[in-house]
């Protein structure tokens, strides 16, 4: 007999709009498993490492903008899922962690998988929760549904993240072999009405009169997903010269009108001397460049932050306001409220804009053979209505010196680990049928190879992998190339290539080590194909490095003149 | 100019025996690992992905019985960690865990790679510290240095286990080119002196007077490391008909004249109705059998655990002492203060143990080819003097239906997850010259299969891959195997094999699919080697269960008759 209180939270989560369960095998939860897998509206998928399982959901839940359910049995496997539910906390994408656990009484008493589950994921989940393991009466049931709705609502409530509920549940686990699973066709729910946040009349006159003696505004925006509304409005501010909008490759608000080869001049204390700004605006989460937030901190600029919540980092040391508005009410409001800027000030950064697009495409064409020309290469051929996937740390630099890019731009920054990307830009492949370009270097891309271990088509799947047999990032940075031990401890020298990884699962692949070779190998990689392709790049970091150095140099003799 | 702190961290290190640390890479740990990998009594190696590292250091420190030290980056990287943490934790083995971390004051800032470190690991460590992240004069460094002697003392006070400190650091991480690394002489050190546990005068009266009034004593050893002490003292208290010894695969205790076959039969309760003791004595961490667990469940008996911290668990529901001692002191005290036993009770299990054995050969023979007889015949020719790790749960399922073995018996059962299986046993082959025998299902063994991503020699890694392509345990237990859903959300079919694998990483590799290919195999395969060996048996999860069956049925007969 399947228990009542599985059968009434899986309806809940139905009515409430999920649609998207990644499971992983197990015993203890499978009355969670067997409900999830027939109810009718719901789609379930089976992962088995859940590592990878959770940064799937989370690369589903991300590009849905809906919870996605996690199911795992007791024991080490919700440990798995923590590096994700770190991820998603600070990416503020909302999942719903249900972990199968043994009933109180059995914890810690040397029989079987069991851990010290409820709270697990300490301050990295919005909220946790127990399910009481004995639903026998009206109350307990009352409870039970109470608790998911209330999990999934604080899901979805903003700033939206993981919610965690323990699930201790007793044998039997299994229906008998025909008993059929009846969902209650009215389960309890509880939704959140939507709301709107909006600055009194008082605050924004107190807000209007301090804009009227700023002359410098940058606007900020951090890490988001691309928003048509939001972009048109940035656009008209920076034509109408109201403000610089400085955008990371992760903002997806990159334009014609905003400021996108920032990192490439940030770091030079010379050309930034004309760039400062008196007023700080951001919305959104982190941003990439480091030289950007390093040029702010140095400034004597005031910093408003805009997030509906009315939370805010501080990221630039400057925050003088947290203002809790749609950045969209607000841009719209400030658009009125804004006189142009100072014309110094603006032509200042869109000068160095243009010089530098102009400049970066002239030096990449005459590089040797390295992954910058070729990533560059590779992203003048990627699909304009597509996704691209980048991993940490260096590939997500590289795609923030080239400027801008129409396509969906997304990464793991909330904790800007390696360990997930394969699996995110695997859930993403689920949950649209555009291509989803994965860029990754050697290091992100094995790490996380379990991401292919599973039975689901991922026709939309390309791969550029970046190969230069080690973290080539330590290379790049200057403490640890001096180091005797480097190449150990640091780069961490790795000979595998992708060739084995692409026999195994049934990838295409290619390698290329030219110009030519990836010429051709792209020729046809954005065809449509049944399964996922492979094109790895391979390169030297040693030589890697030396471009990047060169390309740099050039850029900075060019804007320095 | 490398951090004081960090140094002397290290050189306490040093002079408190730690004599090997993993490392994994990153920006932010660089002052440890240049620290550690400079220290000329330090052994540091580097393992990229950290959930692997992990188990390896794990698997180290099971062997040494001396903490090993895991290092890495601020972030995710943390959490990588935590299968490993809980397992060490629940499996009582030593680890100091590093993590490096930024200063307090960029926690949550939107600023590169940071979660909340401080306490993570929750439950699952036995202490957590923080080292101050600024060490100006010498009230700091006292602070900072007793910290890491707490910390270090700590994880080897029984029960042993993981410990983690926490480490903010701030740059410059690195130092000059050319500046030499220098390590305090007498850094500051505090030990913990050995001590022993006795029982009082007046508890080993009280002890022995109960003592006098039973007459069914069984002594259950949990999972611990082979103690020849222990053994003679065991094995004169069972020749002298004072005791059964239960001894399952992992007790390591297993002999001619403890019993080993028990997991065949105990779930029968006809036959297990003469077999109730009136005293069960404990001492060690869990066992496997299942059936063992049930059946004492259900006597009347009294039950003793012996355990030098006075610690408990409460596993067959009938704990009635705490009897902190070391379970040396405790056997030895008990074979000269028990008289023999009853005969007929003594005689019923041995009885068993003997039928049993004699059977389960002749059965195994005759079967049709699978994953239980071709396991058999695999531990027929392991070599005496060896090492086993046994993965979860349907290998170490099988080792214990096999009875008696003369190797180490290793295997993850602090939380029996599937997770870290294949590392725990690398960590293994780096302590010893011995052979090490990995005994794994297809499950396990892909699931960690970075284990292998490193550059470190494993000549004496003999791996046995049983591969049917599934967790085949879930057709073996009667809840699952009658759902639909058992193939894609249960068993979770796989289609790879270990050839691939092998090849990436320069193993060699032979599969089998019948008795001749695997007697084949197995003659060289123990041979000497410069790479690790694996031996795929293919197998299908649908045989297999019906060979399980079906010797279960035939042992049941010839004992029931």
């Amino acid at each position: 007999m399947i228990l009542s209180q599985i059968t009434e939270l899986v309806a809940i989560c139905a009515k409430k709009g999920i649609e998207n369960v990644i499971l992983s095998p197990g015993s203890r939860c499978a009355p969670l498993t067997l409900a999830f897998a027939r109810h009718p509206e719901i789609h379930a998928r089976t992962i088995s490492d859940e590592r990878s399982a959770a940064f799937v959901a989370l690369g589903m839940a991300q590009q849905l903008e809906e919870p996605v359910v996690l199911v795992c049995t007791s024991g080490s496997a919700a440990l798995n899922y923590f590096p994700a539910v770190a991820e998603a906390f600070f990416q503020q994408i909302p999942l719903l962690i249900l972990t199968a656990d043994r009933p109180a009484e059995w914890i810690d008493q040397y029989d079987g998988q069991t851990i010290f589950q409820p709270e697990v994921y300490g301050k990295h989940v919005k909220g946790s929760f127990q399910l009481p393991d004995t639903v026998r009466n009206a109350d307990q049931l009352w409870h039970s549904s109470r608790i998911v709705n209330e999990a999934v609502n604080l899901s979805k409530q903003l700033p939206s993240g993981p919610v965690h509920i323990n699930i201790p549940l007793r044998e039997p686990f299994y229906p008998d072999k025909d008993e059929k699973l009846v969902f209650p066709e009215k389960p309890r729910v509880f939704n959140l009405v939507k709301n709107k946040i909006q600055l009194t009349d008082e605050s924004l006159i107190k807000l209007k009169n301090r804009l009227e003696i700023v002359q410098r505004v940058l606007i900020i925006p951090g890490q988001q997903r691309p928003d048509s509304q939001l972009q048109n409005l940035l656009d008209e501010l920076a034509k109408n010269k109201k403000a610089v909008i400085v955008t990371d490759t992760i903002s997806n608000l990159q334009s014609d009108h905003t400021i996108s080869f920032h990192d490439h001049w940030l770091g030079n204390e010379v050309i930034s001397e004309g760039l400062k700004p008196d007023l700080i605006i951001s919305f959104g989460k982190s941003v990439i460049s480091k030289s950007l937030k390093l040029f702010l901190r140095k400034t004597q600029a005031s910093h408003w932050h805009i997030q509906e919540d009315g939370n805010a980092k501080d990221t630039f040391q400057r925050l003088t306001r947290n203002i809790a508005s749609s950045p969209a009410y607000f841009m719209n409001w400030l658009s009125q409220n804004l006189g142009a800027q100072n014309t110094e000030f603006y032509q200042a950064w869109h000068w160095l804009e243009k010089s530098t697009g102009h400049k970066l495409l002239q030096t990449l064409e005459k590089q040797a053979f390295g992954e910058y020309p070729a990533l560059a290469y590779c992203l003048s051929k990627t699909p304009t209505l597509s996704k691209i996937h980048v991993a940490n740390s260096m590939a997500v630099r590289y795609l923030n010196l080239m400027g801008k890019r129409s396509q969906e731009i997304i990464c793991n920054r909330g904790t800007s680990g390696i360990d997930g990307s394969n699996s995110t830009a695997v859930g993403c492949t689920f949950t649209t049928k555009e291509i989803v370009t994965l860029i990754t270097g050697d290091m992100a891309f094995f790490y996380d190879r379990n991401a292919f271990w599973h039975n689901y088509a991922m026709p939309n799947l390309r791969i550029i992998l970046l190969n230069n047999h080690a973290g080539g990032i330590f290379r790049l940075i200057d403490g640890p190339k001096n180091q005797p031990e480097l190449e150990e401890y640091f780069e961490t020298k790795q000979k595998l290539t992708g060739q084995h990884l692409a026999t195994e699962f049934g990838f295409f692949y290619s390698k290329v080590v030219n110009g030519e070779e990836l010429e051709d190998s792209l020729a046809d990689f954005y065809e449509e194909s049944l399964h996922p392709k492979i094109l790895e790049i391979e390169t030297s970091s040693l030589e890697n490095a030396e471009i990047l150095k060169a390309v740099k140099e050039k850029i900075k003799l060019s804007l320095e003149n």
